[in-house]
């Protein structure tokens, strides 16, 4: 990954991926642009994610996982994230759910499902969002539940084995969480996602009908209060997002560098025989890649911050967790901003003839814009600038 | 055009468009979308252009031409370009080929043109570009030439009865300048244009074989040197693209301001109960519509400008032409950085599901992107920094 | 004002000045850094300012005035904010309180105090903020008040002939306002002015003790409500905020082209000879530029709006008052951004050697800082955007 | 130093500086707005410094000094410049002479000058700057020299019991270095040091009339070539200034945080009770405390990269120190904007009131203004450019 110009190659302080990741890599850049069109499944790529040992990041060594730490995880998801941020958003993905798994889940369902997905290589789709209450519950004798309706934006379902749900219980007023297999009947994974970017995350609706959950697949996440613990959770799915909007922004400049290098041609005016003497250019370039590593200092901060705290469990307190939320979100607005800067600036680098369709350098700052939008950047700015002006830490919440 | 919040009523200040264009603007808009999709030719779309009678706006009244004012031609391409911004490109270009044979053409020429224009209402095309030496002029005997070989980004040539061309003569090393029917024996409009954006100006390559030149089509351009006025063609180019980001802008703030009124939900965490009283929504149209109006009050001021050294005609010095082009750069740096800018943050105002790609709202970053292309920005402010710095005002070049 | 690199070099689309300035802008720079050094009074500069003939630019020529356009008047301002601010904003004030005695003065007033203007040649001193209640009105037996207390930030009061007033009427619970020549018993002018920049405004507070206010002293500005053309008051007193700011700007970028030109040496890796030739500090001149024209264009297109409206006198809506309140806001922002960035970028563009105290070359942005401050940047922002996504126009209020 | 808001209470991230500086930092503070004002020699103030043990922060253990690792050696100048970023810089720069003697003398300079430091605590100045070539050194027969001249930029000569110089020696065309006490014969520190600001690193110009330097004074710095690791002290002086930046940065973020909290007042139609509430004032500090943050996380990056070369020794390669040189102007870059634009944000934040001169609040800004000035920042970023475009690490130079 340390070749000349690559922003990864930042004196070894960033972390590491896990594995050689070079095979992977450069099979998804080459078609990249291809899937960006077609958009639709990946299922070839899937499995060469999953060949390569990556849907155990997550899980606990005690289950036969890698249990890597988070930052090795996130640096994983960047890698991904340079050439294709939309499998990285999937493998990201896997990570949350088995996360979810993890902290939300009895003793029983963790060794079921955690030493399941290392044996049967199953990628997790998600239906958790509880804030979407068209999915109805209904609360059978046996303890589980039927559910009737519809999810959307459910990342990874299409062509997952096992998904997480969340829905609404009517009886309770308050949500349920479960496992379920995605091929148990009633369960219509629909092919509906068609966004300006981000086009393979699998991330269309899913349709319930009559399906049942059975009484050991409901997980207990609902206690009250959770834990500061489990709420990490949420943090691992910003930083997911964050590590993704990281890896477009270098993934960009990468490509810009590449294009320019081989492509690029001095302007008339320019005075210099080679573009990359260009001092315009190469202005351009010292910009692009500060933001991308100012974007990537702060999110190796919080990947650490996150890693510390997870390493506490039982003993994290709520304001430890919150500084750790902080720190994410300060990553997270840095990460969006660089993301949409470079893959912009990618263009006034590369010229007029990188706009040609079928190179599809668009799709990073396409992939960027489609994944920037989970929930509005000014609502973060300000939860740091409470902190900065008040002292006040960030609550708990659905996204922070 | 002035309904609230409209980024064009501005309290009458910036220049009227000509004529009532509503029905032209709505119905090139609701089809905006799916052309971006499918890219092609809008036939029918521009047999609407023609029937509203802007074909002539640039031809003098002599020949019966509208011959409207710079301001109220670049007003009526701006209009168009909020809507669409590919078929104002060849609104604008039609214009700019009228003053091509109205500046190079000698008087026979001239009058068979453009007044040709009025009465047949041609759309021309543009294979001019004197940098692209790939066509090849060889003289004949009777005066005129035989044209050989290939153009690229040959804007509004698909579709256009005549068209101006320029090619490399080997004999004298200079190019040459004509007028010629597209539809000449041996001319082969390709159907190859196939950008990220602008995807319907009909600018892909044209193909030359045996292509005659009658002399009387030969245009006397290459007068050495040509006259301050004869240079402001340029720069007549130049302030199309200018309006058309304007343009862009001011159409992307529009379908931000549309969509967020229309299917606009505060935030759970705002406070608010309607989204168009969120605090810090209405920051981003504020700095939206700022970016809007500076580079529309700069594009204005550079469109007055021409018009008066237009009007100075044989009378107009250089210096004066100069000062011109040193406003044309430094509207065309506002407006360039206006449109990424407002058609990129569109998005953060409207949120996620309005990344659903039939909506196609990434038109307006994705047309800014293509058109801003054409030259580099950075050197067009070096032209401003070195007038600030040095008094010294830019040379005419193909660009300035 | 039109030497090389100069600012207000537009190809003559800013508005001229009023008369030859030039001996008295070249005095004025002359002592700038010095005065701003050591604060107070600058009564020679003042008296340099009258000898000019422009205390009375704002006088209608009915009473013997010049009767200025607006654009002209700004324009004025703003060459002499090119050199010092502090002036600029004494001439400024001294035209906003003719203004005010011409829209709240009856017949007999205006001709009083008008033609006094002209005829004694008085500089006027500002007591009018009805948001500082510290200042009591006690009406008298014969139509008149006595007035007792405070008021702070006067501008203009120290070394004036006359003042405009506002004092808070505790019986009514409003304000008056009155004209008072300054030497009337009980008006003491403190001299306790003392801002880290514009520190010859002569702001200081006054202080009133037993000051007695005749009947036909008293301004009849509290008619509820006020005509929009009365309500142009506020528009005057932010377009010359707005003019002093441009001017900063321009004198700021002025400065660094002078002493660049003067004292650059080009930096030991850069490979140029000349600092001039430095392809970074072009970009520089170049954004500082951009900046400059950008605000200068809006605050043109403001005064002109003013202009047309001040002209419709009676005749003159709401709403027409409410676009000139907006095309003021709009400017004012971009005058506000663009005298703190280039006067801080001078120094980018200068280097070490330019921060020696004894230059003050840092005055340009100590004036923006203070001067930019009357009321929330970001308030005004807001308004803006109320019309860019709702199409709410600004209300009538202190500050537009 | 953790209390609410403070832009250091980063979750334990940021390295902490030594001991316990509380009381020294509210010394500090109490005073630093009259000492700015004033300028001159903070004698008082130095010998509190001294009292604090931090004179030997940088000297290695072995001679009894604290042998601190660097990220905790920049925490501790970062504290300082947080209230009196002058006073800070005398810190540094003794670090920096500390370092001199140690990667150019050999081991009886060393033991000799850093045991002295420790036993004497010395304050060192310094003279050396090799491109200001006025200083002459001309040997003597003994080994040594004389020195003759001037030079200028002499940081913390006055008050100063120890400098190292620099000097040119015509007879080679090199400079040479040495160590010398301050009161030796000949010495003449000027009082001539008059800036904007930093007014008090008694940075004023030296004089020397046949000044001796004995043979065992002079350093063996001119070895052709250095090795990596002593040209690692043009990195430790770079970085100090990087500190000094972020430590402004952070003051200033906190003097605005107290102002608002102590003295806000709710803008008239912001519909808030409480300043702090203010949803733009919020959004504010958000922006002001991400800059400061991403400069803070980029400048520890660099920090630890210097530790880790720093512990290498004599096996740090030429790569690994260009890695190190490239992460410290990246830090750079990010510290000298936000120190710049977070004390001009202060005064947005804290309203008009906060201009009075004696708060001298502006001196944040004026302080990162002159400090961000040794070496062109374009040129920095350039550096960066050409290894995020080419690969290309930046040369051992003066400021690299």
């Amino acid at each position: 990954m340390n070749e000349p110009g690559h922003p990864a190659s930042f004196d070894g302080q960033a972390s590491a991926a896990i594995g050689d990741l070079t095979g992977l890599l450069d099979a998804l850049r080459a078609t990249a642009a291809e899937r960006d069109r077609d958009g639709g499944h990946a299922a070839q790529e899937k499995q060469w994610i999953a060949d390569a040992g990556l849907l155990t990041l997550a899980v606990p060594r005690e289950f036969g996982g890698a249990g890597a730490p988070w930052p090795a995880i996130y640096a994983t998801i960047r890698a991904i994230a340079r050439v294709d941020s939309a499998l990285a958003h999937l493998l990201g993905f896997q990570c949350l759910q088995v996360v979810s798994v993890d902290v939300w889940g009895n003793p029983a369902q963790r060794a079921r499902y955690l030493r399941g997905t290392v044996e049967a290589r199953w990628w997790w789709g998600n239906a958790v969002n509880p804030l979407d209450t068209r999915l109805v519950a209904t609360a059978t004798t046996d303890g589980g539940f039927r559910l009737n309706g519809q999810k959307g934006f459910c990342s990874g379902t299409r062509g997952s084995q096992m998904m997480t749900v969340s829905a609404h219980d009517p009886q309770t007023g308050k949500p349920i969480f479960a496992v379920v297999p995605t091929t148990r009947d009633g369960i219509t994974v629909n092919e509906d996602w068609n966004p300006i970017g981000q086009r393979q995350t699998d991330s269309g609706s899913v349709s319930f009908a009559q399906v049942k959950i059975e009484a050991d697949e409901v997980l207990h996440r609902s206690e009250t209060p959770p834990t500061p613990h489990a709420t990490l959770r949420t943090l691992v799915s910003q930083l997911v997002l964050t590590n993704l909007f990281v890896g477009i922004a270098q993934g960009a400049l990468e490509e810009a560098r590449r294009y320019v290098t081989q492509n690029g041609r001095p302007w008339i005016s320019s005075g210099v025989e080679k573009a990359t003497d260009d001092p315009y250019l190469i202005q351009r370039f010292g910009e692009m890649r500060l933001q991308t590593v100012s974007a990537e200092a702060l999110t190796e901060r919080a990947a650490q911050a996150l890693e510390n705290a997870w390493q506490k469990g039982a003993a994290l307190s709520a304001e430890e967790r919150a500084h750790v939320a902080l720190a994410t979100s300060e990553a997270k607005i840095l990460a969006h901003r660089a993301a949409l800067e470079v893959s912009q600036n990618l263009f006034d680098a590369c010229g007029a003839r990188a706009t040609h369709a079928p190179l599809a350098l668009d799709r990073f700052w396409r992939n960027a814009r489609v994944h920037t939008l989970h929930d509005p950047l000014d609502y973060r700015v300000r939860d740091v600038g409470r902190y900065a002006l008040s002292g006040t830490l960030p609550d708990v919440s659905l996204y922070t």
